[in-house]
């Protein structure tokens, strides 16, 4: 299973007044690890817009169990659990150090910007997640 | 049943470059609904913050139906699907016009600011909502 | 002179943990604040967009006074001083009650989309606001 | 004189539907530049805020030279032009590698927490700063 984590730092923005990460500002936080998680496969999201190819969210969910506060610096832990067809579903798990912040799971749809129809997942990403789903091998 | 209709308009930074409203946008209009709706019933969460009483959000869901675009005017359905005792939960429905955008659900803990411990909804919310579950009755 | 008053009430994302509006999220509310304005007066900034007009900010500057606060009602008071031409200047005083919070300037130049180059100011928009600036009148 | 460089990437949030990153973003990235700068001198914003000294910004400035579009790797070159007194100012410079796409200024008060009042720069700031404005020697 392709499993990849980001580091990022809270800013001062993104913490409310009970002095937490606002519930909402984690779905950017997710946002950059798909992004992240994809350039390290060699897949850039920019390359694939740009080649007509849109991955809107259909699903997002998330459970908080603590909350982060300004200057944290976190990881977010993303596996995709399962090779993509017309949809990548993205785990996430936020730590901070070894505590867990919280749950999440996104499902992204493949779009063909000019029909904006649903389409198969373009090769760019599925060529280079194969690798981590084939049987018999773990290679992470 | 408690239900309340909130209407919001899209603001241009809101928005993304495919023209969507970006997905984790919407956590702010649902958490601009539970405002208004608490207002509605004649609670002020600005009170109940200083009363020492926080409402983190525990849990967040949402499904993407179709996408809002910019200055859309939206109305968000919210509904209290039962009178809250430790925990609250919200659902809501995003409409533009009468095409359904999008349904999410929160669940908020009401905590004491002081010991940080779960305690019981205040009476604040709770008496203002009590007439909206009665049985036999609808009040809503 | 135009003059244009739009209503806003904080909301709780937009707050930091020093309970002050975040100073960034202002240029959120004058944007708003050009929008209502600009359909105050028959001009739809979405309707521009879409027949290729487009309008990026060039210059933003404010000076804070006071903090707003989490769930203040505010007034953006918005004023364009002089009709524009290539660029439009608006000014801008937020009000809490009778209290002055901030004021703030953004100058927004216009751009056909098509070749990306500066042009004169629509039609849509120097006619809907040339009566407030003919000379030994006073519209406003 | 005291400057310092932090990288940052464009988040997809971050980004308009022009495609450009929305001009009120900045805002967030020249307070991460911020904290970045003071942490790289050994002072940390978390710690002078819970030592009970606040930094609010009461003047901000930016004039936008070229857009920043969504990927975008991006360096804020930070300048405190003078030692603080009472008062801060920061410089800031955005480049996309040379090309510069915008010049900012911020103007932050130092106040303490418990009497809501102006006061000096705390040492933790000037100690770490002073050694970049002796007279006749260069350290930057």
């Amino acid at each position: 299973m392709f499993v990849h984590d980001t580091q990022l730092r809270v800013r001062y923005a993104e913490v409310d007044q009970m002095g937490y990460v606002y519930y909402g500002n984690y779905a950017q936080y997710f946002e950059v690890a798909r992004v992240e998680a994809l350039r390290s496969l060699g897949a850039s999201y920019r390359d694939l817009e740009n080649a007509g190819i849109l991955m809107p969210v259909s699903h997002y969910s998330i459970d908080y169990i603590r909350p982060a506060h300004y200057d944290d610096a976190l990881t977010i832990r993303l596996e995709v659990p399962e090779l993509p067809r017309s949809k990548i579903v993205f785990l996430y798990t936020t730590f901070r150090g070894d505590e867990i912040l919280n749950k999440a799971r996104t499902d992204l749809v493949f779009l063909s910007a000019d029909s904006m129809r649903v389409r198969r997942a373009p090769p760019a990403i599925t060529e280079h997640l194969a690798p981590f789903y084939t049987k018999g091998t773990s290679k992470n």
